[in-house]
């Protein structure tokens, strides 16, 4: 993630993994693991970037952008990931949603 | 945007709007025209849905999702929007980013 909390990112097309989620109450260590995997997932091959924002609800949006579908593969099968997946459908998160997408087109406010 | 704050969505393809964002300080009318916006946004013909989180820091991620690239085109073009739009780099954001993407794959926690 960018100090700004919005991604440097190179010219499209790349890729987006949108992961919406509500979390369950209380921490349960998910701040440490969520801090992990962002660390880990940052020094993927084909890692481009990070926006992750969270709400007062407890829905969650993160966006990680990616070179290819093949480095989103590898990392979803990443051991410490798979752990971390299986924790978050165990007691992280009541519900989540993910798409996968080919971003096309970006711009920036001038 | 659903009650949980999660959209509901068909099958894809469809295509995302990923709106990341950094807010100026004060609401200076941003409330207001940002609720008029999601209600006129969600009436559009192609709206699919919309996610929209922002975090205590002021970056906020809005997801709105669309049939295809013309019903983006044509909410782009819509007069409200277009005024708004320009409202926004006026005064409302720091700083924006805008990605149109193509949804290939979706799947939910089971």
């Amino acid at each position: 993630m960018s100090a700004t909390g919005i991604a440097q990112l190179p010219e499209p097309p790349y890729y987006a993994v949108i992961f919406t989620s509500q979390r369950t109450a209380g921490d349960q260590g998910y701040d440490a693991m969520s801090d992990a995997m962002v660390r880990r997932g940052s020094s993927q091959p084909g890692f481009l970037g990070l926006e992750s924002v969270r709400g007062a609800d407890g829905v969650g949006i993160t966006v990680s952008y990616w070179r290819d579908l093949e480095s989103i593969r590898q990392w979803k099968e990443d051991a410490a990931h798979q752990q971390a997946q299986a924790a978050g459908q165990a007691k992280w998160y009541a519900h989540y949603e993910v798409k996968i997408a080919k971003v096309e087109r970006a711009y920036s406010m001038v």
